[in-house]
């Protein structure tokens, strides 16, 4: 029956292999990276293994404010039967290298950091000694090496210190800052153009042009933004083929990644899928996933480059963008791992079925009685609300049933829902 | 007896009560607010409460592609004896608001998002309908409301779509921006100005201009950004008590809270708790913790502003980053709760004991087994790669002892620690 008002859906995929071919198809490109100032590079990924070329510290030093002693000339001491050493000097972290040289039954002062004279191999601790004048007594026996951090310490020359893969956190940073580096070799950050759909937004823009019409795109630009992209709000593409072709074609100029949302279903207003289509070889790839919400996700590739479709309610904009999208980013970071966001195991706070198809179980996890819950968040897959009422969410198999209590991974939607968890 | 080598610490506070001063000497600060465009917002902390002034949907709009009609019409509808309707018009998103009206009898065809026509109360899928030419023929009774999202039903008028103190997350801004806002309220960023303590970092700086000396300030820098705050370097400190109060009274002429790094113990270049006491009153508040590491971290107040005194070992150095400085941020931010960092409850991986003195207890969370598991980072707290191999701790009070397998509450040391828990 040729039906003008219904265009058939393909067969829905399951939503793993969906992904899987979607990342074959990509897998091959090559990341680029470039050399940022540390103090740029927070929260970058380093592009390469890095090794220390020095040891850290580079010289034994003191690590507490006290005397550099021989402790052979502590044999036997004690509160009644101390040993006595003279006060010859004082050394602070500023003096290394240093000639100073202790004597038996010879002190020197150094401040935490300094470094230790020869014949010297133990400091002990100022408040540990009885000081007449310029001599010092030490009530205990020393062990060798003590109040000492030995060279290579910290870092011995040629250590990993660094993997490629790894997200830079301050104390990263810190590390490299040690070993002298003033940069980091980092990958690029993915950029990612979104596109809106729909006559409606342009009309609401030029209404109000201070506004944000297309609102889920901003909601979408956050998220991506969230996971490492650099994401740009593309427009609206109005309701004609030609111009969503022409939209879809400007945004693949420059963006490594495209996402669309909204046009992807059925109605008759639904030109995303002809328009990648159009645009060349392989086009569509999934258009549809066996998944609820967001079963009309899917995805093309357009010279080499994939063009992830959202549906245009938010709630399954959002299953398609954490299906499709977040693995897409983690990717193209050069991040390490399996592709997948971060995760947290917690417990069902009520039981669960999800149905024929797989489900995206949109959550509210908070910390309560010492573990973590995972509330259901109620309300429609179209409101935005529901999306603000959770910060994360689990994909759950087809026909499957959960009973409370049941540990699942929630995938938090990004870091700053972490700041909530308290 | 007379020490010329040693400075007495005051008796060393309790952590929490440290803390507590702390906050009480600063809670009277007024923080500021600004006026930034959403696309900017992300991550920053809500100064308001918003109210919405509109009804999400604005009207009442079809969430499916279908047919709108009159679902009495469907009364005794089934596959055998089905509802027929004439199909009138059509209806896309764009055209609301809309004058379509279906007598009884009739549907409209109605694209995701568009409007009700008068006299429908329902929409039924496309899919779910057999099309003979300008027919339609429905196959079972359709519910009043059904395929509808009623004007109100994502927002109502006058609710409260966002509190004051809540971080704007992607779905926040968007939320934001479909009730109309360009912009948000949102706190100032409190600034932090990091100074480091020693000649030695200032001839190592001379030596290579391009190579960051300070390299725990970079840490402590990196720390403070990711909670939040605006961190900026403001060199080293020489060894001399008039320089290192030149330093610190001009790092308070900006910056909301000065922090320094060094130089707070006992050794006789310890110059900056002298120079805080020297810069008016109170001056020092807090000199020495009982905390390990950490025990050397103390505060003053100047003109207002809190001055944070670190210790020079780094793990020292971001044990009392914790204790004062995280929740300085969190309150300079405008955050709500209670003052601490987000955290995540794991399960010891071996026995704690925390002796006399409370704990700063370094981990590694990670999941395993289907749960959060924390370990204990072995390594001195002078060493910086002690810190790269942790991604959080715990605060254990003094005296106790903590089974294997105890839950513990884990501090990530910020959100960026979340992007390796896979």
């Amino acid at each position: 029956m040729n039906r003008p008002d219904i265009r058939r859906l393909p067969k829905r995929a399951n939503p793993q292999e969906a992904l899987n071919k979607l990342l074959d198809e990509v897998r091959s490109k090559t990341l680029s990276s470039e050399n940022i100032a540390l103090a740029e590079a927070l929260g970058r990924v380093s592009a390469k293994d890095v090794y220390s070329n020095v040891n850290i510290p580079s010289y034994d030093k003191t690590f507490i404010d006290g005397y550099a002693i021989n402790p052979k000339d502590t044999a036997g001491a004690s509160a009644t039967k101390p040993a006595a050493f003279k006060v010859v000097g004082k050394l602070f972290p500023v003096d290394y290298p240093t000639d100073a040289e202790v004597a038996s039954g010879e002190a020197i002062y150094v401040a935490c950091g300094a470094p230790i004279p020869k014949g010297a191999a133990s400091t002990v601790k100022v408040e540990e000694t009885r000081l007449y004048g310029d001599r010092i007594e030490v009530v205990r026996e020393i062990k060798p090496g003590e109040g000492i951090i030995p060279l290579g310490d910290d870092v011995k020359q040629n250590a990993l210190i660094l993997k490629q893969g790894q997200v830079l956190r301050p104390q990263d940073i810190g590390l490299l800052a040690s070993i002298g580096l003033p940069a980091a070799e980092v990958f690029k950050k993915p950029s990612i153009a979104i596109l809106s759909g729909g006559d409606e937004l342009i009309r609401q823009s030029k209404k109000d042009p201070s506004k944000i019409a297309n609102n889920y795109a901003l909601v979408v630009a956050g998220l991506a933004s969230e996971l490492g992209a650099v994401a740009e709000l593309k427009g609206i593409m109005p309701d004609a083929l030609d111009q969503v072709q022409a939209k879809i074609s400007e945004a693949l100029l420059d963006a490594d990644i495209v996402v669309t949302i909204g046009g992807t279903s059925v109605g008759v207003k639904d030109f995303v899928p002809d328009a990648i289509n159009n645009l060349g070889q392989p086009g569509v790839v999934v258009q549809g996933v066996s998944l609820r919400p967001g079963a009309v996700s899917g995805f093309g590739v357009v010279k080499g480059k994939p063009v992830v479709m959202l549906p245009g309610h938010i709630g399954s904009c959002i299953a398609g963008f954490y299906l499709f999208v977040a693995p897409l980013i983690r990717l193209y970071c050069g991040l390490t791992g399996d592709g997948f966001l971060p995760c947290l195991p917690a417990e069902l706070t009520e039981a669960v079925d999800s149905g024929p198809q797989f489900r995206f179980l949109l959550l509210h996890l908070k910390r309560a009685e010492g573990k973590l819950l995972a509330e259901q968040v109620e309300g429609g897959s179209s409101a935005l609300t529901t999306i603000v009422k959770s910060n994360g969410y689990s994909m759950i198999p087809p026909h499957t049933n959960l009973a409370k209590g049941t540990r699942v991974d929630v995938h938090l939607f990004g870091k700053l829902e972490l700041a909530q968890i308290t």
